[in-house]
């Protein structure tokens, strides 16, 4: 979530705590102030990142892409071995806090689900809507990124699951550290690469490169999120009679790509106009259009 | 920390939150109830886990090995470009809390330090002591461990430093994800070894093989952490007339030694007596010599 701040005042912050019953079922939500501690040290998201997330973008009051975020939110659970999210308890939480925003153009709201109080074997969950930061100069300026070994294999989600590649978890220290490293080579976001050398995905975002009229994104075995934005704009895409797939792509398909953008929920479409310090060129029409449909989405 | 639970009442529990100036200088900690909140959903250790911690152990009131772990606390803040932390302010923590121990065998303090809340720019730190659970079974009988990949190479320190490896963030969910790996194959623990077949350490234990009259720990620059209570055992194990060593070890030198221990600040040494199900002898003597040692150490 890296953008201009917000104007002070802008819109409102709210904070639903999800309540379970002491046998795991979800009993609902409680609206509460989100400045006010709700975590106690022992939690172990905060001991130990053991917990998966979603962001979900408000559009206009609706929220976008919620049921294959929602969706996403139990494939992390699964491979955490947490319990199963209740999905419908879930929505209604994003609605409520969605629905305390205001009158505001963007907005998003982050869902979170931990493993709870160690030993208490009861999860903790909320659900927090803020409004967006400003994205227009990365969507319309586009970004500076450079590419960054993740350390892994490109197939290391099938040989060694443990590794939890593919969950979105709350363990996120390193794609933080992956932004300031970023920042120290006067970039703007990364993307991370396999150790044998294939794309994956940015650290808060997914790759779509376009050549000619067929667009393409890494292959969502590789260990990375499967992109509930660039699902999106690959429908969109294929309306408008582009073809799609996904392959595995090295950065030579990236420095020669007609245009390349980082797709997230709440930045939109990014375009991607330097890898490493070499230019890349901008596709402007494509990715006015790119974000126009996607922050008209009702759904 | 997994061992049979403590018996209730067994001891106090104790917390102390670090609080910060605006200028981001420590002005020292306040004693609070461990178990009424003191984080908000926005703090970065629970929705990013994006901070360091270090676990103490108290052995007879005193804090053990407390230098070591102030310096590697220290190191690991230095690695995620945190705040260096106040370090006489956080052993001053440190010892209070483990003075509201009361009179136990037993006990531990783990201090955390987080990036704090999003844009605020002040970091968010504890100290939070308790008694120990109950490692008899494990420190006597010996434990099985499983091998697993970690998924990066040997040398990713070197190469990679957003990775953080060698780093001891709140990002544990793969190291948790480990343990339940172990569980799944029946064994009690588990040991990372590098994609190119290197052995590392635990998910919170530090690997020691005895041969003969050598002991021998995996190298510090393999993206591991420096072993505190490992650090100790060598120094207890010259003074008595063994030697010692820092190597590049693979499954094999495991599977061969005369004895393996992994080693950790609150289990002390676990004797390991099986390695993906196949035997390894057990050192009795030399495992309860480690153990009285660690368990009278005063500083």
């Amino acid at each position: 979530m890296r953008g201009a701040p917000t104007h002070p005042g802008e819109g409102r912050r709210a904070l639903a705590m999800l309540r379970f019953a002491p046998d795991g079922a979800t009993i609902g939500h409680e609206l509460v102030d989100p400045d006010s501690p709700q975590l106690t040290v022992l939690d172990l998201a905060a001991t130990r990142g053991d917990g998966i997330f979603e962001t979900i973008s408000i559009g206009s009051g609706h929220p976008q892409a919620l049921d294959p975020h929602l969706r996403r939110f139990a494939s992390s659970a699964a491979m955490l071995d947490l319990p199963a999210p209740d999905l419908a308890a879930w929505s209604a939480a994003v609605r409520a806090v969605a629905g305390e925003l205001g009158a505001i153009a963007e907005g998003f709201v982050k869902i979170v689900l931990s493993r709870g109080i160690e030993g208490d074997d009861l999860p903790t969950g909320w659900a927090f809507a803020a409004p967006s930061p400003d994205f227009t100069a990365a969507r319309t300026e586009g970004i500076r990124i450079v590419l960054l070994d993740r350390g892994y294999r490109h197939d290391v989600a099938r040989t060694s699951p443990w590794l939890l590649a593919g969950a979105k978890t709350l363990s996120y220290a390193v794609n933080r550290a992956a932004y300031r490293e970023a920042d120290r080579r006067d970039a703007d976001d990364a993307l991370f690469v396999s150790s044998d050398g294939y794309l994956l995905e940015g650290p808060s975002s997914t790759l779509i490169l376009r050549r000619g009229a067929h667009l393409c994104t890494p292959r969502t075995d590789l260990g990375i999120l499967a992109g509930t934005t660039q699902l999106d704009l690959f429908r969109y895409a294929q309306d408008g009679g582009l073809t799609t797939s996904y392959d595995l792509l090295t950065a030579d398909d990236l420095l020669t790509a007609d245009a390349a953008w980082l797709v997230s929920s709440v930045r939109h479409a990014a375009p991607v106009r330097g890898v490493d310090g070499a230019p890349l060129p901008v596709d402007r029409d494509l990715t006015d259009a790119f974000n126009d449909f996607l922050r008209a989405r009702t759904g």
